[in-house]
């Protein structure tokens, strides 16, 4: 139980995170910045929050726990603004995709007797705004800690046990793995995926047919992932550059591989791939990241 | 309503049909033929049609209406073996992704008292077999017809009328038109979500890391993809191969264009293709291909 949780960032994650500490009585207090006004309105409307403020400063004021919910690119600004009204002996997390830069800035800048513990919960969807973050968001859903030297280790267990309360199963990663592993999980995916859609939008203009009409056989799929927060993705896209491209080198290397195959009829080498991946899918199925009812698109 | 329907082939959307004919009573009779005997117990134990037969010729005997449900690699095979037993002014339709070669071929092999007309049903899923097939899988789905020559007039129109029976949306194109928009909106999806779960296999075995259990950020989604019927895929490819070459290329050159912007962190060129794709999700659901609900692993 905190005395008082400020969340600085309002949107999916934050709001999610916001109904769960309401609805589960973890802070007395709750203050919540956004430095959209149209975000601190819908919040208001929504009822999500006991305080809404416009003030970084006087959000985290007193606060035992901080929980930084903004895209990645804003954390300097933000931690320049409040590293001198943090609490002493108070937590500061966030939620970020990326770790690479982030957590040795924050290291650095703010003092020795606050305790920075980065977090990444995995979880998010398509749609961004408070509107349409949820309640047990985090529930059964990994979240990795990638500690600093500015981690208290009393600190790291009370933020294992705030995610546990959320629903989540913890992961400690150092922020090398973290970013590796996740450079191929998430940010290569959703960058494919932009990337595909963007193909096909030039294919259209070209030829002046209708693609959409008929994206129901796969690329529906790709434009669902595609439809990401472009603030959030262009932030972790470049924060994550090195990972990024040497995974952007490895697929395009494989891709001509695969036209080769099929310029050259190669179909056994072809139908070999394609067993192979199928495998990975009953693995995924297997470590219950998915489930394996046929999506007919829904 | 037809005297005799077969079925050659009897997987998810060969079995999805069979419900369908069955349900609504649209044959007085129904053969089907499958060359896996597994399947054709599955379909016994399933109790879907009235005759499961191992035999192709007397599959066709008589009727009235061929549905070719097979991957397209088997079609010349089975012409070959049926194109004598086929009745007089009936209709041979298939319900396959993809027409070049096909349609011009199978239009040389037929006599021409038979009535060749090509069909593609956007549905299926990443699972097949008939245990994966379901009622009311057309129903709201696009059915593309590509008629040839050998395609008489009324029998189009009663093709169209089965379609429309089960539920679908029609739409008569040309092969070339066809291929090439199928090129993009689910040849190339499928081909980038196999490569993508290879290129994520390959790091795997490199690093030793576990990407299977971090899945959950974007990577389950295209393994779901990179999960359907390898068989079906290799042949797709390869027929399609020119329309999905030039596609590859421009893909790749649209990949590099994005690895360029990240690696010299151009944040506003990088957010501003992030922003148009988003577009094209709107227009999407907008065409009712998709549902606006967040996906957060369902």
């Amino acid at each position: 139980m905190f005395k008082k949780i400020s969340i600085i960032g309002c949107g999916q994650i934050g709001s999610s995170i916001l109904r769960d500490i309401k609805k589960k009585k973890i802070s007395k207090k709750i203050s919540v910045f956004d430095a959209s006004s149209s975000v601190r309105k819908k919040i208001k409307t929504l009822k999500l929050a006991g305080k809404v403020e416009k003030n970084l400063k006087s959000t985290v004021f007193g606060s035992d726990f901080v929980i930084l919910c903004s895209p990645v690119s804003s954390y300097k600004l933000i931690i320049n603004s409040i590293r001198k009204s943090l609490k002493k002996n108070s937590i500061l997390i966030d939620v970020g995709s990326v770790k690479t830069g982030v957590v040795k800035s924050i290291e650095k800048a703010i003092n020795k007797d606050v305790s920075w513990i980065s977090c990444h919960p995995i979880c998010g969807a398509e749609l961004s705004g408070p509107e349409n973050g949820k309640q047990n968001l985090f529930k059964k859903k990994w979240c990795i800690l990638t500690p600093s030297i500015k981690s208290k280790k009393k600190d790291i267990r009370i933020v294992k046990k705030f995610w546990i309360k959320l629903g989540s199963n913890i992961k400690v990663m150092n922020i090398k793995e973290h970013d590796r592993i996740f450079s191929i999980t998430s940010h290569l995916p959703h960058l494919i995926a932009y990337n595909l859609v963007k193909t096909a939008m030039n294919l259209e203009s070209r030829n002046k047919s209708n693609i959409i009409q008929f994206s129901g056989g796969g690329l529906r799929d790709f434009s669902r992932i595609a439809a990401s927060n472009e603030i959030m993705w262009r932030d972790i896209f470049i924060s994550n550059k090195k990972n990024l491209a040497k995974n952007i080198d490895n697929f395009i290397k494989n891709l001509n591989k695969m036209k080769k195959y099929i310029k050259n009829k190669k179909g056994s080498n072809l139908k070999n791939i394609l067993n192979k991946t199928k495998i990975v899918r009953k693995k995924i199925i297997l470590a219950k990241q998915d489930i394996s009812k046929p999506d007919f698109g829904r």
